[in-house]
């Protein structure tokens, strides 16, 4: 059972809900964070708790509450769940609005949620993304918008991908919502704009150090002919291999021995988290 | 009072809620309709409608019902209000999500409001605008997206401005929430792509056929500096002069005769609905 916290009160998910005047809802004016919690704690707390400050502050909305009383409402909901590990998802928006357009008191959801593991079939055979000619408006905000990517749902579905990739001007930024690496060598390779700063992204940067020579750069689209392998970062993919980008096997179009390499690097972390 | 139509019941507005899955909330995966009734009666009905249909059809999202069954729950929240005449929002989002991030089965509002008339000191001196050099995402369907115009807000206030007009490239496209017309000479000119096609701009289009040339097409901004006049059209505004762009005066500074001639056909028109 999931228990979310909405504006001061905790209840069960299902009965949270919220007034038609939310500007969220009338102008899609919301921001949101997602984080999972391994051993009974928040994964990266503090880099969490920053991204959604910088968020907030990225839609001048002010925070409601502060870093260490955050913290106590998602320990107490984590307790609620009675699962060792969860999903946690905020939701903040620019609140009711007066007049369906001005800015009212931020609502700040807190919510946990199931976490969705990947299939192991996914890691052990890679997946396929495709290209999209797009960049995201505020991309380094987590604002809730991602329209293009359900927009694309059946595309994506109809060439048997699991993603998209956005590129634009020859230049790869990230994927709907998860960041992007190449492998060359013993070269790691991510974008270093027109992107949501992930933290599982920040995370393998962190671990890669030891054995990569890590570039953190604007990616050419033109550089996918040469990367031996590439993966894509998130909460719940971690470490995910791509052997496919439209048409483009990368590498030999196997699961390649650094993107395993760097998975067993975080597996490792999240055990002893 | 007023009431909202919500998934098959109808509810005092202040009662209506949207549950936490919904996927304009959580993913900003929604559109939106805005007209007014005069003398009992929606304006321009058909138009609307239509609109609505393109908006769902443009986010994939199927219509829950059809055109009649949606005219009679207006008619019946217009009874409800004890008003002659009210504001409609038609809001529809992409249902609860089972995943966060997959379309459900639509959430439907249909909501009445109390119409704000533009004060009639704006119509006497006209408005001042400050430009912006941004260009809407899928302009053409009338999304939720507004987070562009709510950001500007304070900016837009403290040059004592009432709205932001868009560009890209040298080309104009809309205000943030209207239609952008030029005058010269007998000449009405009016941008044709990346615009939300208003359905009162269509109205004034139609209206001026007998006493201008009228133009829709690409609009410069160069073209603001031989502007006799300008103005901007909405359901809410109608034709609402434009008398300064940033620091540059249009035309003489003043509200001109063919803004008044317009708006007084549109009060006629309205008047007799």
């Amino acid at each position: 059972m999931h228990y979310g916290y909405f504006n001061g009160s905790v209840l069960p998910t299902d009965q949270i809900s919220v007034g038609v005047t939310d500007l969220s809802l009338l102008r899609g004016y919301g921001l949101f964070d997602y984080f999972l919690t391994y051993n009974g704690r928040p994964f990266q707390w503090d880099w969490y708790w920053e991204r959604f400050r910088n968020s907030a502050a990225g839609l001048r909305l002010p925070l409601p509450f502060g870093k260490d009383e955050t913290y106590a409402v998602v320990m107490d909901l984590l307790a609620r769940t009675g699962q060792p590990d969860v999903a946690f998802r905020f939701v903040m928006t620019g609140g009711y609005s007066p007049d369906s357009i001005s800015i009212g008191t931020p609502n700040l959801m807190i919510l946990t949620e199931d976490i969705h593991p990947v299939p192991p079939i996914q890691y052990e055979q890679g997946i396929k993304v495709i290209l999209d000619d797009y960049v995201r408006e505020m991309a380094e905000v987590k604002t809730t918008d991602y329209k293009r990517v359900i927009l694309k749902a059946e595309e994506i579905r109809a060439a048997n991908a699991l993603d998209i990739l956005y590129h634009k001007d020859g230049e790869i930024s990230e994927l709907s919502r998860s960041n992007f690496f190449i492998v060359r060598g013993n070269k790691l390779i991510t974008p270093n704009r027109h992107i949501l700063r992930g933290i599982t992204r920040r995370t393998i940067m962190e671990l890669a150090q030891a054995d990569f020579q890590v570039e953190e750069r604007p990616l050419l689209l033109s550089e996918l002919y040469e990367a031996d392998e590439a993966f894509t970062t998130s909460s719940t993919k971690k470490v995910l291999p791509i052997t496919q980008i439209g048409e483009l096997m990368i590498g030999n179009g196997q699961v390649g021995i650094r993107s395993r390499f760097l998975l067993e690097r975080m597996d490792e972390l999240v055990a002893k988290w």
